[in-house]
Formats: structure tokens, sequence, C-alpha cells
């Protein structure tokens, strides 16, 4: 199968949806004006390092390279409208490999009512690199940026945290629809996906707000996959052995601190859930009104002093470091 | 170096240019709203294809990530605007090549005009590649796509075709001024830009156009270095050896139809020309006031006919294959 081969399967495979004026087959996708601002995000993921073979099957990679840019829309309240898809293929697998990359790519982009526009495919002798590019917009009067917590806020969380390696990493809902509800009800100071780690993106937001804040350990949504992993089931589980972004040492943390499985969730990537502030009276509201079914929990509050500490059942707070996974160059 | 510590070298070296509301640090960037059409195309780069280290330097590879996206934004007669930049980079070569591939990608978006927007910053044990995605608008009225040559077009090339291994790849200058130009000038049918070689490309434009076209074999504007690549001087010249795609087999042409060098310059991939077709009054009126610098030579003309013929001297009309360069996956 030839490159153009390819291409010309997954334009069969492609429905194509507005904004779209021209799509794949031309030297750029030409896309109709609109009066909404555009937003743009880029995610690359690697073979190695966000998923292995054949621990993972190619439709559950594909699926992922699209989720975790789904996702970085969510975290700015956007409507997906539009994906570009690049890949360094693997020539040794073929294309049936190929073709079931781009099968699972394009179901959840179906199921997101987004086209694909557009991308480059390429083929090598090394592993997969697969590099997507997602257009999308506010869905309520404008973007959530991570920039905008004041003090005084709550700080709320969607979903549970923890144990994504045992397959959420994969599999996980880009919190696309939570995020629409959240700025159709109330008045989101600032957002932000967890991919890092909950204390470390919680960093990232704190850092763009230039606020600190206080989370409460026993509030921490725990996952069952945490639970499962921090208490050593997984060694006797089926689930599969991926290699996903570790976290860098939560031994860092005093253990006095939290339960394992506690700072394993705060220090574990990939949950994909949305860390988000809104004002108390918001927060009120929230707890009130929010339709579910995705759980919300508030973790704490956002402070006027810089830094970030961990409150204990006890009352006594620990400065908590932004654990979490970051690539290093050097 | 840290990801984050990257990013933040990139962040101070960036000039933040309309119509980025929201750059890089975000889950996505923030682009204002516009009235024209939206241009959006993407190219992924690999280490051992489209260069190789240490005979290509870090700068070089930068800047041909950022080119090649250039080139396609010209072939629509786009005007570009903001880049997105998604790296896997290789860990071994640590900090200061991270920053020389940046370097070099920058220099040439400040050249153009361009804001790196976004981006994804990744390190793996495994060779460099880029994927970049380019936003623009189109700068006449409309884009200018493949599909619109119409029979007795006559078809233009820009610049000088074949020999690009020897440095042309790396260093050319991406034809979104000349594209400017055409456009205000005259209505341009069809264009595309000459990545994969001339007869592929003319292939590409032919299928989507569904028409025929005949070339001039004699008109083929020959590079210097094609004749050099071709007369063997490249075996005692100082050039680099890189590795960039090979055609697939010129041989495969009846060496009949024309002089090595011809040949060469049919197949060889990475011109980065601009390959497009006008009406015949068009034609006469681009051939009496283009302003130059660069040259624009008339190869032919497009034909109701479907098949593509290569025209010898003595008026003798040869099949010509859509020799070039793609990927194989299987």
């Amino acid at each position: 199968m030839s490159e153009f081969e390819l291409i010309d399967w997954i334009r069969r495979r492609v429905v194509d949806r507005p904004p779209l004026l021209l799509g794949i087959g031309d030297d750029a996708a030409v896309l109709a004006p609109s009066d909404k601002p555009l937003l743009v995000t880029t995610d690359l993921v690697m073979e190695g390092t966000d998923f292995t073979f054949p621990q993972t099957t190619p439709q559950l990679a594909g699926r992922k390279s699209l989720a975790v840019n789904l996702s970085d829309i969510a975290a700015m309240a956007g409507i997906p409208t539009a994906a570009f898809v690049s890949v360094a293929l693997p020539q040794a697998r073929g294309e049936s490999f190929a073709e079931a990359f781009f099968d699972g790519l394009l179901d959840l982009a179906d199921e997101f009512g987004v086209v694909l526009a557009g991308g480059d495919t390429n083929a090598w002798d090394k592993p997969l690199v697969a590099s997507i590019t997602m257009l999308g917009y506010p869905a309520g009067k404008k973007a959530i940026t991570r920039s905008g917590a004041k003090p005084g806020d709550k700080i709320f969380v969607t979903g549970e945290l923890g144990g994504s390696i045992l397959g959420h990493h994969l599999t996980f809902t880009p919190r696309i629809e939570e995020a629409r509800q959240l700025v159709n009800l109330v008045d989101v100071h600032a957002m932000i996906d967890i991919s890092d780690g909950l204390a470390a993106d919680l960093h990232h937001l704190l850092g763009a707000s230039n606020v600190g804040a206080v989370i409460q350990a026993d509030r921490i949504p725990i996952s069952a996959a945490a639970q499962q992993l921090v208490s050593g089931e997984r060694e006797n589980s089926k689930a599969p052995r991926l290699t996903v972004p570790e976290s860098t040492a939560s031994e860092r943390l005093p253990s006095a601190l939290g339960a394992p499985h506690v700072l394993h969730a705060l220090s574990d990537g990939e949950d994909f859930e949305l860390l988000f502030t809104v004002c108390a009276a918001d927060a009120e509201k929230l707890q009130r009104h929010w339709p579910g079914p995705t759980k919300l929990t508030c973790l704490g509050e956002i402070t006027s002093e810089i830094g970030c500490w961990l409150q204990g059942a006890d009352g006594a707070k620990h400065p908590l470091p932004p654990l979490g996974w970051q690539h290093r160059f050097s």
C-alpha cells in the first residue's frame, strides 16, 4: 500500500462536515470564516511513551492520539470541529496497522462530530509517532484559560484520579460535554485538564493565575484503579501492562500527608479530568444543580498567598510540590 | 533542561503577533475571528528521511520543518499567520540541539511574519520528528486549489528544478511572495507546490482537475545543481551528502525522452517551486508583466484528453508517468 492509497482509504472513511470547505487532498484545507475565536491545540504521541504494542491495539493508539487533543479543547471549554493528523508509521507493521490506527481515531472523531480535515502520512523504520492538531471554538462567550483563578475561588475536579495506567489513559472520555455544561451553568474562572498529574497541573494553573491554593487531602476522589494499583492487586489483575509516563518520585512527598493511594492520585498523569475554579457562590450552585452523571468534587480553595498546600485530616498543612510528568531533554 | 524550561525559552524567543489572542502556555491557543477563510496545512518531517545529522545543522532542520509548511500555504496562494510545532526531540542531543532547532525555525517564522502560537515538546531516545501545522488566509479573493485547471490553460513553474539534494531542500525560499504577486496579476486556475517531483505533482494537479497535459521537455528549467548532480560533479564537490527522498526509478522513463538532467528534474522531489495554470490570455500577460526576480517558465498546456505527455524536440509525445517520491507502508 502506498501513501496515496492510504490517503484515498482515509478520504473514503471520513465524513465531511462544516466548517470544512475543502478537506483532504489539496495542499491545505480550507475552513469557512467564523465570527467566533479559533481554538487550536496540538499534541504529539509516541510509541513507547504514550502506548506500546502489542499491549495496546492500534485502534486504541489512534483513539488516544485524538482524545488527548479533545481533552485540551475541553480544558478551554471548547467545541471541537476539525482535526489534522500527521503520522510517522512503522513500515514493518504494514497497512492493516495503519488502517486500524485511523479506524480508532476516526470512530472517536465521529463520536464528537469532528472532521478529519487533513494531515501528512509518512512511513519509516522507527516507532509510531502521531501528531494531531485540533481546532475548535468556545462553547460559551469566551475560552476558559488557566490564568483566571481568583483568591477565594473553590477548586473542583471532574471524575476520579489515579490508576490511569490500568486502561483509563487509553479509553477515557474527553470532558467536552462536561465543560460545555459547566460554562452554561456558572462563570468558570480558570480551567486545565489533568494530563501531567493533579499536583503538577494545579501548579500550572496557580502559576498562570498568580495565586496559591490549599487542597484537602481527604477530598481527592480516588479511582478504583488507583486503589487497586497501590494495594498491589494489579500484579494479579488481567490489566494490560502499559508503558505510560511515570510520575516523578511521589516518594518526595512525606507519607504522613496521606495514604499511598492519595499520593498516587496527586502525582499520576493522564487522568484527563478537568480541574477548574469558580467563586464560592457558583460552587454552591454547582453542588446543588450539577446534573451529572460525571462526578464533581470540591478539592479546596484558591488563596492570595502564593504557594500550594496539602491539608491533612488533622488540619496540618504541608507544601505540595508539582509532582507529575515532564519530559527531560538533557 | 526540562520540558517547561524549554517552553519558557521558546516563549521568550517568540514575537507575539495578530491574529493571536492567547499563545504558548495554555491548553490551546486562541486566535481572533476572521472574515476570511482559514487555510490549514500540516507536515511532519523525520530525521533520516528529510535530513540527517551532523550533515545538516539543527538550525537548518528547524528551518526546513517550517519552510515545507510555508510552501503548502504558498501553493494555496495564502498568507501564513500562525504555526504550531510539535517535536519528539532526541534526548541524547541535549538542550543546545533543541534550542538551535527552534532558532532556525523561528528565524524563518520572523522572516514571514508568522507567530509560533503553540506546540508540544517531547523527548525520546529515537531520531528527531517535527510536526508543524500552519494557518493562513487567501492572499486574493479565494484559495487556489489543485482542481481548477481547464483545457487550453498554460502550465507554468517558478524557479528551476532538480538537484535539491545539494542544499536547496534545506535553504529554499517558500514562494509565498510569488504566489501573492501571481493572484494579484492574473486569475490562477490551479496550483500545487512541487514537493514529490514535477511529474508526480503535475499528475496530482491533473487528477484533481480531471484534465490531461502535454509538457515540452526542452522547456523544463533545469537548476545548476541538477546539471552538476547528473554530470557527476557532485562526487568532487564539497556539497553535503544528505539523505533526502529518492525519486522512484527515473530509469523507467525512456532515456530517448530527454537528457539525463531533464529526467532528473522531472522526478526529483523537494524543489518547492510552484506549478500552476492560467488561461492563454493570462499566460501572455504574465510573460509581459511578471516583475520577477523569480523566473517563470511556461512548460506546456492542459488538454481535455486525460493523460500526461512529455513532448521531445522532435515533436514525438511519450507518456509521462508520475515519477517522484512516495512513502510505502507495506
